[in-house]
């Protein structure tokens, strides 16, 4: 299963590399981790999504909670979230496939952002699963470069 | 001034580890970090953005380059790149000030994500300047809580 822990730390060098140390030493899975500045320039916040099973993500808590850079820990609960990502993505076109990658990016709602003789970088704001999707369309034209932010996440209130 | 790194490394867990360790020990700022998977299952692609003078910034290339678990570093030309960014940000409403929000969202080409009695959610998808511009903007209403990716870059093709 999936855990999306959403960490505000310290604005300080050397936390995210502590941060992500903790996982390595501990064995744990990252699989996305995603770190911006916030509105007070001594915190930042990471969104950190992790797999594994219900007593890993409870051990990846109560680690996360120990470190004295980190101000606090929260996991959210994935239902009752709203998780955002963006995709860059750049893709090889001809004459033969150009309609066809077109089609799927209106279909999907993804923007062309670059346009050049060889190849187009389409823009994707979407949730997760739907970028997931996307790529999977993509693929069979031939990605040349692919970049996604991961897993930004926030609590809804109930 | 600002350097953007966009680096393809092997998919393997203490990577972002060692990454962010290098920063650290060599006292290189990391202003956001975007790691997310690629579509190879063995890699991921890291955009990095750092504050320094040019002597740093080709410091933080060159010693990039040196990490073995690194297959790719590429410093983009900051002119010449699609920057992309979510922000996603919880302010508290009322009567009074909610239309000024909704305005101010409006005209940024925001998204509310969520309303519920006393907070709202904004979704914002924009280069990482806007994203910053709206966020100052909204700084007076109160923020209860903000997460923002960090920027993702994509060199376009001339």
């Amino acid at each position: 299963m999936k855990g999306i822990f959403s960490v505000l730390v310290e604005n300080r060098s050397g936390v995210l590399s502590k941060t992500a140390g903790l996982f390595a030493r501990r064995g744990f899975n990252i699989d996305s981790l995603a770190v911006g500045e916030t509105e007070d320039a001594l915190t930042s916040s990471m969104t950190i999504v992790s797999t594994g099973d219900e007593r890993t993500l409870e051990q990846i808590e109560k680690q996360l909670n120990k470190k004295l850079d980190i101000i606090k820990v929260r996991r959210l609960d994935e239902i009752n979230c709203i998780k955002r990502e963006v995709l860059l993505v750049k893709i090889s076109h001809n004459k033969t496939n150009r309609a066809d990658i077109i089609n799927i990016c209106r279909l999907a709602g993804a923007n062309v952002a670059q346009l050049s003789a060889q190849t187009i970088i389409i823009e994707y704001y979407s949730d997760p699963e739907r970028v997931d999707e996307l790529i999977e369309q993509l693929r069979i034209f031939g990605i040349v470069e692919l970049a996604r932010t991961g897993t930004l996440a926030l609590q809804k209130d109930s």
